[in-house]
């Protein structure tokens, strides 16, 4: 069986699911929904994704900028098997939410995956392939959480099962925009989330109810990469060599060393660059291995995460897990791994 | 008596120190020491402060740029009571460290206050007004911190003698470079300092041994403020109130609230702007009022430091006690504050 | 007679507005009208500015958030003699526009400036001090041209008026937002002006009807200044010296040497603020004097402009101009100059 | 035959012309110099690039960090048939010129293709494919044009051909550093070149030397393309749309518009991902063509430069060329367009 995939959203994050949907030999793309007749319909038509205008009212406007149109968003998710919500969390355009498109995939009894901008009680169920992979298999409805959580989660489970997390404290630096973006701001300053401890530590806590975790986060003026800066109280004390051993066996991160010229993040999207990623995307979590440090019980680290494809290979594997695709975690993350060229 | 001041240094804190001088009753400029004849010659005449060159060889290179030069900087260091050292940490133009300049201060037995850039061990003596005035008073060589330890120590100090402080983690966002440079990045990076726990918490201990402390920093790319990330683990519970309640007798701590527009910090330094602020100074440390939070004794907050200006008034203060000016510290701050228009 | 000056609108440029009147001995601050009660107020009732609700159902806002106000914006209009208008272009808040004002404006009677934000033809009369005061002496409403036509006026018209332009071309590298502001971007992107040429050329000429001049601009991700690439066909050769010797009589321009550190805008910043500029404001235009270049007729040369100041000295004499306090350009120069510490 | 290209210098520019010769079926890489053991080697080991160290006694560093390498560069110069030297323009590390490669190249007999960073004079010969590519056939030493002069040429000669140039003003805003840069700034600043008219168009002269143009240019703080604002008198009046006409043909010229959503360079850089270039990279010069303005025979347009590969195809051209591959341009111009997937 070659699952049909819907991808509601063309935008950042759904344009990559897109593609990484077809790159799988178990699923395939069978169309996109867009908003606006924008640029990205053009690269679409090549890549033979059929355009969806989002309501039918809006065909005409896609037909008028010269771009065939196969029809409207319900006749796509009438046709699809699964739907992969891209929408923006908040507010759609035109108004509809992430409720209301629930409400519309359960009419007509279709699944779906939500993406992180969604809250949690909106399915009940968040999801990390690594972490609860298992939980998911079948499930009609399921969130996959936001990059920075998805982030956090690939580093800390490994740690948590393998050496045990008492407390994590982590403050999150994040970029302000997507570089596709020129109308947000700001450009010289810095701006913290005046509410702390901020939501990313609970969202973490979604996926992993069990380890105790309290997050700040601030935004600055870049359009690439979130830093995380992470503080572990341990369960035992353990050398930064058996911290990193832990990692080396966990899925989707890997270990970059400032003694290679990786400075910050503008040398870590360069060598997804070099590595010839599609869009320069980075999947996995890079942490600077000569920057782990424990002292005590104490744990330091560096990581970063590439806003705009972290999450991709996660909705490869819930898609996998919510079909019945795959039942074994790891056999589902390997298979995704190989298709998007993923390091680990 | 009227204690003369040399400037050694007219940079980003050495025009600031002078200008602070000046608006003294019980100190004055004597002089201040350029290396290079730049744009701030201008500006520095108008204001009556005379101009030596760091050495005699670079005399003429001022006069060439149409400058009058009283002398080189040997002949102001003679004439001072004290000697300000503002020459950048690690490494001057010319190669003079400021190890080789306290060597020339102690041939000639002049005082001298050196600043943050410098190593603790240089002095073995760090200074913050309210946190160790005391110690300071009649003392030959002196640090004053720099601007980040600074800003940590104001809101550390009264927390640590009200409340008392467990164990501090913050993480600092620095801003890149200060607004008069144009060679410095990054443009589009975050870039995290690769060793943790940063410098920065040893630093805050050199002045307050007893407060534990460690840190991580990452650069980002802004000219304006550094935002601190402060979580505590409090001696006791206290309840928020209680902890702003600790803040409002500290000196040079203010609270602002994001409700009036205080969403970054930008609006912090156009605040310094409305007040009237020379070169738009906040000399003050800003916290977030709506953002501190206690979980438990597990204290959240945000502050912001004025990176070209928080150490100024401390420079006075230092100057006062080493010179016995003042015995008692509150009466000094104050008389720093009145001058300086500082609001508390 | 002392002119009651009501400022509507205490944003970037009517806070600027209201300080240079306060500062004037012919004119005072009746009040300031605010549509929403943020930290300006903090500052603005510390200089004694009254504050004026936008309108009346706004006031308790105002009260909720601790702030006293006088009235609404309707009470303050005919208290004063004069209305500088400094609401914001487009669209202000609440859906007020310009036009809209000036219809309640004329209801009262009461004479009005308005910005550069307003098209020409809502007042018929654009006014540049230097250029054209003397058409309007006695004037009921007059639009202070923008920021960029401020600067281009300054230093074409006295070229203009000594050399003779043939035809100028000028590409404006426009600042993105104020530095007060953190929403809005590019963060990492150029942006041009898509319709060419630009709307400045006809603005300048709504001043000076008599300069062929056309435009391009682009907007980059900068706070502060934007930059002018001027090209100049003048009527007749000149040498480079008596370009700059036009240029050394005109009001309101001064020369800087990339050879005293003026290598971008940056460091033009950072001498305002040396200067002792409230705000660090630097209301004359800069030219690089070592960056005026002739070849044959073909004039070069490249000017800042401090989007935030320069059209403030320009509001004080519109000011003195309407209200027939000074007919004779040059002292209305000279004494809003003397008030504001302008260079010349 | 397969021409053997050495590749001098891995940066930039130097690991993207690696690429696009590997993609060509007439020429293969024997090799690419590296001076220091950084990330890159990662990635140019897994494309099967054998690394030779600039000189003998960096071997050893190359093994230390756990680098193969092949040789010193003189082995790799020797096994090829020609060089392609990649080097930084001004000095490179070491202290290596353009100069002093050239006479090495010379000593052994190889020809070498030089970047934009040399002098004109260095070569004698400087390269654009479709404007001079007849000239540079079976030529020993020959320099391809920077990246601005490369865009400027590639939209300049087929209006000058088709309509005629009676002179150019363009207006240069360009980034200030590579995206893999983390050093550089300015952040908040705009940096005019202080030398009018400035070297660009002098530069364009070295390939068309009939084409009157002056420039000006601007360095602002982004990391992603040059944007140009040209102003051309036309030698006769023509339409918008016959200036549109004439770019369809050329090479390497493609047209956007804002109505699809291109705003600012932000937008290009995305549809270059999103066409699945290597690396995001935009070959094409885009030409807003909703922003191209006639007025008599005023043309009025801006374009961007993708900076780090505009030049790329124009390397791959100048082998050809040079190496006798292929005596007609616009069938080379053709082949290597296809290889790199060029639109046209």
């Amino acid at each position: 069986m070659v699952v049909k995939v819907a991808i509601n959203g063309y935008g950042t994050i759904g344009k990559r699911v897109a593609d990484a949907v077809s790159w799988q030999d178990d699923m395939k793309v069978a169309g996109v929904v867009k908003t606006r007749p924008t640029y990205e319909c053009l690269t679409a038509i090549q890549k033979g994704y059929k355009i969806y205008a989002a309501t039918s009212d809006k065909i005409q406007s896609f037909k008028d900028a010269g771009f065939d149109v196969a029809g409207s968003a319900m006749d796509l998710f009438n046709e699809a098997d699964i739907i992969v919500d891209c929408t923006p969390g908040k507010k759609k355009e035109g108004g509809t939410t992430g409720e209301d498109y629930k409400k519309i995939y359960e009419q007509i009894g279709k699944p779906a995956i939500f993406q992180g901008g969604e809250k949690h009680k909106l399915t009940g169920l968040s999801f990390n392939a690594y972490a609860n992979y298992e939980k998911c298999i079948g499930a009609k409805y399921v969130r996959v959480v936001s990059c920075n959580t998805t982030g956090l989660l690939r580093t800390l489970v490994p740690l948590h099962r393998k050496i045990g997390i008492e407390g994590v404290k982590a403050v999150l630096v994040r970029r302000a925009t997507d570089p596709n973006d020129s109308k947000k701001g700001p450009i010289n300053a810095i701006q913290p989330e005046i509410k702390v401890p901020s939501h990313h530590g609970p969202d973490v806590q979604s996926v992993m109810p069990d380890i105790k975790i309290s997050t700040m986060a601030v935004v600055v003026p870049t359009t690439i990469m979130h830093l995380h800066n992470v503080m572990i109280t341990l369960k035992k004390e353990a050398s930064a060599d058996e911290v990193i051993a832990a990692w080396k066996d966990a899925p989707r991160v890997i270990l970059v060393n400032s003694k290679h010229g990786f400075e910050s993040t503008a040398q870590l999207m360069e060598y997804a660059k070099d590595l010839g990623r599609p869009r320069g995307d980075l999947y996995e979590i890079p942490i600077w291995q000569d920057g782990v440090s424990v002292v005590g019980k104490e744990l330091y680290y560096t990581q970063a995460v590439h806003q705009e494809s972290d999450v991709v290979p996660e909705n490869i594997d819930a898609i996998r897990a919510m079909m019945n695709l795959e039942s074994d975690k790891m056999k589902s993350i390997e298979k995704t791994n190989r298709a998007l060229k993923i390091i680990k």
